[in-house]
């Protein structure tokens, strides 16, 4: 299979330790291929590939992307403030 | 078949627990391929695929797309307050 | 066939239950393939494909595409008021 | 015969029942291949195609392309009213 | 001969009955092909085609392209009115 | 020869009759291949094609390009008055 | 040897009689390969060819390209006036 | 396999001795391929490469992407001053 | 060896006479291939080609690039007037 | 393997003696391939190629890159003045 | 190899007789290939090649890149007076 070509990225910064970035596979079964752990301060540049077509952020980051700044949120966060920026 | 080339990509967070993001076929038939669940908080970026060409969301999530930013809704909060943000 | 290029995609908003978004055929003959119920409230982020080269929306929606916001309409409400936003 | 690239689309939206999108054929002949019609308020969105170069559009009906928003008319308008937006 | 790209589209409204648009050939020679005659308020959207590499438009009618709206006119608006919009 | 890329086109508007735009061959020679007669208030849209790689346009005529709206000027008309929109 | 690839064209009109529009040739020699002449008020479109890569204006004229315009002039106008538009 | 595409770059300048850039692998599995060391005030200009689809910066440093400027922080700095220019 | 893609051109007018325009060679070698004499006030659009990709230009002159306006000058210039228009 | 795309190049201009820019390898091993040094107030225009997939600058230097200027420094600056222009 | 992409090119002009463009060469080895002189007043339009990937200039030099104007420096001028326009 060919797949060779630029595929687009996003930026992520934690905002907490422990946040997860989790990359689910592009093919017929959807599942998770791979899941990077971030401490506070790290940031992870990621591109799409031939085998992740979806990224799923948990824990409290920002998400930079084509759209915009988007805040993904823990639930810590979430049961002690309202939801920011939105 | 050759399906080699960079997809869009859309965005979306989940502003309540439950949200459900499906994948439909891209083929002869259209049908759900996977169904991934988001908690409060969490965001996803979602590329189209060789076998994905429809998503669908639905629950209470924000959605960013190409066209601007757009409010997915579920049953409950439509019965109490009216349709925000259109 | 090769069918391999990125498609353009729309986004439709249910405004309404029973919104219907029909996908009709890109052959020589142009008939129904797929037709997609949305419940009140619901996002359907939609690209044509290999097989769909015409999408008809019945029932009040919002549409969004690259000209614009269009807001398809339901005989129920044109009944009982003026078309909106033209 | 290879036609694997993205083609344009336009929108096309009923203001009174009985609207018909013709689509013409792209060959050596030029011939009617599909009339699809519409209902007061529903919403075309349509890509040109390996068989379709040329679309006619018969009746009152809004439509979108990339040089703006141009209104079709029909022969009942055009006698009680003067050519509007043009 | 492949001819796959996807083409330019024009889009002619008809001021009045009787407008033809006209299919110049692509080939070697330089011939009719075919002429679609359009009733007052009737709009076409027109692609270039594998065989059609001019359009030639005759009467009443308005004409939108890359570079903007351009009027046609007929003879008999000619003999009465000095020529508009240039 | 393979020729299948989408040519950049031009529109001509007549200004008075017996405008005449002709095209010239793309080869190792440069000859006519077709002259396009005009009359006043005529459009043509015209594309390069395999063959044509010039046009030449006499007589009074608008010629829009990607470098705006340039005047064609027939001699009747130089010996009477200067030349305009230089 | 394949070319097919759309070339850049340039709008040249003649502010007096006799101007030149000479094309050289792309190849390891270069060459005149034609020269096309213009009658005042005569317009010229030209692309670049498979065997033109070079023009040379000649006369008093002026130029339309991607940078803008520019006059090419005559040596009667440079003997009486001084180099105008620089 | 092919890959013979360009690809973006990022550009990263150390705020500190001992930034570390890493590389992770782009294929099936995702791993650290190397990891490269930065001394106070050095800048690094880096691409994505058939191998490389993920970088991870660790320590103090500004990263600038296509979404802007994002600085890494270390742990010594989170622990004695807030986040800055979120 | 195929080289079939649209090249850059460059646009110099001559503004005095005997400037020279020169093509350097491509290859391995760096050679001058042709030299194009201009006279005060002729214009010459030249692209680079599948032979050429430096022109050196010597006399003075105008040249529009996609940077905008550069003017090579003469020595004897040079040694009656300060450098213009840096 | 093909590798026949047109590059990114960025600019690097020493405002010291002895800046090196390093370039480091593409393929699966990450090592140094070339140092070049530049003397005070050399410009070095530098593209990435099949073999080179990241620039290190070490030394004072300015760099020139899609998203903006970028200094690098060297430790005897960094000594004696806080980092600049960040 | 193929090698047929439109180049980036850059223009450089001498401010100083002697100035030195420099290519280098894109294989695996990094090596000087040709070094164009310029006089005082000419002007250089140097596409990137096959050969060439890097570009070195020495002396008095004004250089146009997609990023504006830098100016190269020659030491005598350095020991005379500060950088310049930086």
């Amino acid at each position: 299979m060919d797949f060779n070509l630029v595929q687009d990225y996003v930026v992520i910064k934690a905002l907490e330790s422990g946040v997860s970035v989790a990359g689910l596979t592009r093919g017929e079964e959807t599942k998770f291929l791979h899941s990077e752990k971030l401490e506070r301060g790290e940031v992870l540049v990621a591109q799409f590939t031939e085998h992740v077509s979806v990224m799923k952020i948990r824990g409290h980051a920002r998400v930079w992307t084509q759209f915009g700044e988007i805040d993904a949120e823990s639930d810590v966060e979430l049961h002690h403030r309202p939801l920011p920026r939105l």
